[in-house]
């Protein structure tokens, strides 16, 4: 005799997988402000970024068709991990004893472990649509370099991949991940740009920064034959490739019968937040009741205290001026584990969004992110990046919420990635190694002086 | 207008998941032959076993039950990842150019990335209903160590890990996950036993070994209060709790219309082989026509090269005499990267099947498990477990025999793990760095004449 079961993980089957991506720039109230040509102050046009992007790509940047068709072949890829589940955390909610439902979609069971080869596929395919033989990019902690690295393999395009010297001498395992599917990983910076020559013969020992490799990358995408640059995050056709994190969802609970009161992704640059948010964020913006929170770290906090303004998306002014949150191309985030989220702004979608209130911003420090990750590990079984654990702070502040107001509301949050390869930082806080690190006023005050000497949005 | 989609992925829906364990003792053609006393050269009885396992599990063990109730309690927490999805690989068929029908288990979607958790949460449950509050265990590269830590934290009970001292210095990552999960893991030879102050007071600098971290962990069980011991494979018990593996499987296969003209798995002490080849061995035993195939490394060709015969299940000579295919308890295999099949024998339960020719073994060299391996993480995405290359290895043998016959054969195999953990071993391939290890014959001559002092089964 047994009990009735409590299913746990909502499966879609790929039949049903979504067939075209929901590009949120058709329903925006306010249209994204267009991206400026530093030189000029003018809107940059689709030629300006030729050398840069394959014109595919850059037309779907500017699209504002709301629905876009997955190619057939992108597809395919996908199917090599996706639909992923959509899971209920009963154990978690039982032991935070809470009446909320929490929800996760658990992009951590894709090949390289995140969210990020949703738009690795889906830019190798253009790419090589395009007549692109090879793509170049740059890779912090590595998990975007192994995401493309991956795209690429499948799709037949050689790879390139500047990691910042420092990762790449700490993060031997993520380096090695890329060079079994066939990438070139290099540290940043590297004698094969002329940017990298420049910058080693002034510093022989320079650790390297994400602003260094991107310059590297795109001087090589540029000069090299055949070849783009492609970038994990921030851009808008990135955040459009995850939104089939969202669409799946919106799937899976109408399958369930239920709706999400909640919904819940950490933001660094932003990219799996607008994939699982811009769905919902559809539905607010038609009328319907749902709360759309971003989680980013108290150390990096572009979308709850930094000013909106026209900004570079690089350290080195090398990109067109966005319209976004930013703490400033020049800001240096301390030194938290959760790498992926150290970017000093927010895509120019998510933050015209924020702007407009359609969505939410809260902060957390690095205390409190793992201690949450280390609940879920001995509670869920699961170990998450600790990118996810702001998301899991935040669900932790909504379930106790729930708990004082008595209600059952459904929460759904975005299991961005696994941290299996990140058990450093864990280590370090059981440890007691870490330490709270918010940022001063005066890095604020920097910022916002900063931001202030380009045009307004 | 798309054309009609392939479905890769087939998912059983958790209502559907298997609600009992196979236990193939109920079907073999020969029952097994009984474990001995090796002072008395007698069967041991259960009362021998009660101070190093909890009776519950005793029994289980020498069980001739056809099939055994999946405790609800357990059941929950496998529903934290499984049922695994059947997946299908298109690509790899495409690669191969094969009329061969490749599908494939998933067990790299567990928490701790392998199939040990399926074991380890058993256990752990059974232990507990017992009274038990503590475990101990060994483990060298550090899979069972972290699925024992999972499977401890998910029931609220106390871990301790005996790790090899040499894998532990070498393998932090796996000792921050032990740690992540609440275990308490530590090198051993360690001052915590007599064994190991006596092996320490010889040899402060003893790089340990499974042999000494096994005599550690039964002395540690053995001698504490409400402690038991916690073995990841060989037991008939271990193999029990893998066959929701291969009767999962079963029920995708059905789902689909098909069925497995051959099923491969990887053997090192089993479990992983047992668990997807044991319910197609009942049908293959009720007259069905099926191949199993076990996949052993030619560094450690248990199966297919070393004697039948009763010998020891560990080095230092603390377990009872097992009826089994052994290369000799003291037998040291070459030092390849697939840890996990550098076991001297192979489970009784496997062993018996072996003898009876219900299953067939093959082995296999580095170089060709590792090429396959890089092939698959190119072509069909996800990096798996060297282990897992060696079922790779028979998957590729396979199809390619399909195409020579012009058959459409349906293959099954297990991917048992994945491979993030385990990246050096790709990285020493694409190196140049490994050659292949085959054992001389006289490795195989010294097993024979150490086996040949023990009774015959």
């Amino acid at each position: 005799m047994s009990k009735p079961m409590q299913e746990q993980k909502f499966y879609l089957s790929q039949k049903e997988i979504p067939r075209q991506w929901y590009n949120i720039q058709a329903d925006m109230p306010n249209p994204l402000k267009p991206p400026l040509n530093p030189k000029t102050g003018k809107p940059i046009s689709p030629d300006d970024l030729a050398p840069v992007f394959p014109m595919n790509l850059i037309e779907q940047e500017a699209s504002t068709e709301r629905w876009i068709d997955i190619p057939e072949e992108v597809l395919e890829k996908l199917l090599l991990w996706r639909p992923t589940p959509l899971q209920r955390a009963y154990a978690l909610e039982k032991f935070l004893n809470t009446p909320a439902k929490i929800y996760f979609k658990d992009e951590g069971t894709s090949p390289a472990g995140s969210h990020k080869p949703n738009t690795a596929v889906a830019q190798a395919y253009y790419n090589r649509e395009f007549g692109i033989k090879r793509l170049t990019t740059e890779t912090g902690a590595g998990q975007w370099g192994s995401a493309l690295s991956l795209g690429c393999s499948l799709f037949g395009l050689e790879c390139k991949v500047y990691m910042v010297r420092v990762s790449f001498q700490q993060k031997p395992y993520r380096k090695m991940l890329m060079r079994l599917w066939g990438a070139n990983c290099i540290p940043s910076p590297s004698e094969e740009t002329n940017f990298g020559k420049k910058v080693l013969q002034e510093d022989p020992d320079c650790p390297g920064s994400l602003g260094m490799a991107i310059s590297e990358a795109i001087e090589d995408a540029v000069t090299s034959e055949n070849t783009r640059y492609s970038l994990g995050s921030v851009l808008n056709h990135v955040m459009l490739h995850q939104t089939i994190i969202g669409l799946e969802a919106e799937k899976q609970f109408k399958a369930l019968g239920d709706y999400p009161d909640v919904v819940i992704g950490c933001v660094g640059g932003g990219s799996n937040f607008a994939g699982i948010a811009f769905p919902f964020v559809k539905e607010k913006i038609a009328g319907k009741e749902v709360q759309v929170i971003g989680a980013e770290p108290s150390a990096c906090p572009t979308l709850t205290r930094a000013p909106f303004g026209y900004d570079f998306g690089d350290t080195a002014q090398s990109t067109p001026l966005l319209p976004m949150y930013s703490l400033g191309h020049s800001f240096m985030p301390p030194g938290i584990h959760a790498g992926g989220l150290r970017y000093h702004g927010a895509a120019p979608l998510v933050s015209q969004l924020a702007e407009d209130k359609l969505i939410e911003a809260r902060n957390y420090d690095q205390l409190q992110t793992y201690q949450a990750g280390v609940t879920w590990a001995r509670v869920q079984g699961s170990v998450v990046a600790p990118e996810t654990t702001h998301a899991l702070a935040a669900v932790f502040e909504e379930a106790k919420k729930a708990k004082e107001e008595g209600k059952e509301k459904t929460i759904l949050f975005n299991l961005s990635g696994h941290g299996l390869m990140d058990l450093t930082g864990y280590e370090a806080y059981l440890d007691g190694k870490l330490s709270d690190v918010s940022l001063p006023e005066e890095e604020i005050e920097k910022s916002k002086q900063l931001i202030s000497k380009y045009p307004k949005p």
